[in-house]
């Protein structure tokens, strides 16, 4: 596995690799979710570019960047353990040399939801991923269903600005429990551990009802509401605009919920029967 | 000459096309400013393409995107004889199928001298641009010096988002009169063109006073301006960020005057002494 610091020698680095080339941006502190996203590159494209970046862009809280978990080393061995050929590693002053750099004006869909709570946080998002993609050059690049309306943005981001590159999503990965695996989740303590669980609880239940009939959006959001739990937001919403979803689906209910030093988001699709 | 609709049938076209890929953007009405960065693009790229698209995200004012002059067809005729190899036009429509799409934000830059007479201009002009490269993924783009602050905006696009390519900038091309060409200059009767000679000639009074030891920007600029003319600004300024030059240079003076029925703007370099 070859490790980068540099834009520059990342297109040296790939100028000759195999294609296609596959990507998955990261902000390190992997866990088995990240995994996902790498195995399933690996067995799709013929090189694999895995980068870490903790993007201050799209931290609207310097506190949460602070404390955003990071663990280069073990990263790196997992990495090459799953058979990454190339591991950029930026810094911040790399990636932003500049004062005001231009960046990337999302929209609507950047103001809503996690837009709404992280001002700013999706421009952060749409403007380090336009970078990483002209660095990297993927042909394929792999995101998780977990960050579901990143996900969205992604593709819209790609549908817009016309990016020449296919964007695979691949399924949150949880644990036994039920709770989605997220780096945030080494600051929860057994106790909020265990609060925590009525998130994914609650879209379950959501689930259960979409699978037995119920159509109305807000009545599966209500229902995916765990008594106890302090919400930023609970809603059912079209997968690709995160606006009022069609009736017979397919639809999103996603959810953030605020514990004590943590803030945590999940969701759940809702297919379209077949 | 390959003329394509759609970015679709564009990269079906460059898929096998020699490298590099010169790239000239335009918004058709072409004059000679144009054919010298298209016979600049042939000289020095293994393949050219051109774009005419008049950008409506880019006209704040709905009655010059109206008046914007059109001629496809002569303007096919000139991409012909010049050697061009794909020619790019694409629909509003086609460039556009979102309600809302992602824009860039350029920043500082965006908001002084044309972006404050024109609000949104530059954001549109970089979001075309951005999509137009990532549509023909050229190696080289090719931009005239006559719109110095787009230029200036073009570079800081393609140095804070990473593109990989290399912006050429050509000079200005000047009728015999040293009135620069422009696509709105067809909007001038006899009577305006005699007094629009006044930005041009103005500007090279201040070169002259450059060349003679005058290094007081704010002098520089006022030497600039031609009585009788209405100038929306004029100004002696750093080529890059468009703020105070250095006092040895280089410095750029921009000038926009207003006469009845069109703005013209334009330009001269300061070069730093040798």
């Amino acid at each position: 596995m070859r490790i980068c610091n540099s834009a520059r020698e990342v297109r040296l680095a790939l100028a000759g690799a195999p294609r296609p080339i596959g990507f998955v941006p990261t902000m390190g502190a992997l866990h088995a979710g990240h995994a996902e996203l790498v195995r399933r590159c690996r067995a799709e494209c013929a090189s694999v570019v895995v980068s870490i970046f903790v993007n201050p862009l799209q931290f609207e809280d310097a506190s949460d960047l602070d404390r955003y978990p990071r663990d280069l080393e073990a990263d790196t061995e997992r990495l090459r353990d799953l058979g990454v050929d190339l591991l950029f590693v930026p810094s911040v002053a790399g990636m932003y040399p500049e004062e005001n750099p231009f960046t990337i004006d999302p929209g609507p869909i950047g103001e809503i939801y996690e837009g709404a709570t992280r001002p700013g946080h999706f421009s952060g998002v749409a403007t380090v991923v336009t970078k990483l993609f002209h660095i990297c050059s993927p042909h394929r690049a792999y995101f998780g269903q977990k960050d579901a309306q990143q996900l969205a943005l992604i593709r819209s981001l790609v549908r817009d600005l016309d990016f020449d590159l296919e964007v695979v999503a691949v399924p949150t990965v949880r644990d036994p429990s039920g709770l989605a695996l997220s780096s945030r989740n080494v600051r929860l303590d057994a106790d909020q551990r265990e609060r925590a669980l009525g998130l994914s609880a609650g879209l379950m239940r959501a689930r259960q009802a979409w699978e037995e009939g119920e159509r109305d959006p807000a009545r599966l959001a209500e229902l995916a509401r765990t008594t106890g739990l302090d919400y930023d937001y609970c809603a059912c919403v079209d997968p690709d605009r995160f606006g009022t979803p069609a009736p017979e689906g397919p639809a999103l209910i996603v959810a953030a919920v605020r514990l004590p030093g943590v803030r945590l988001i999940d969701n759940v699709a809702l297919e379209r029967a077949p």
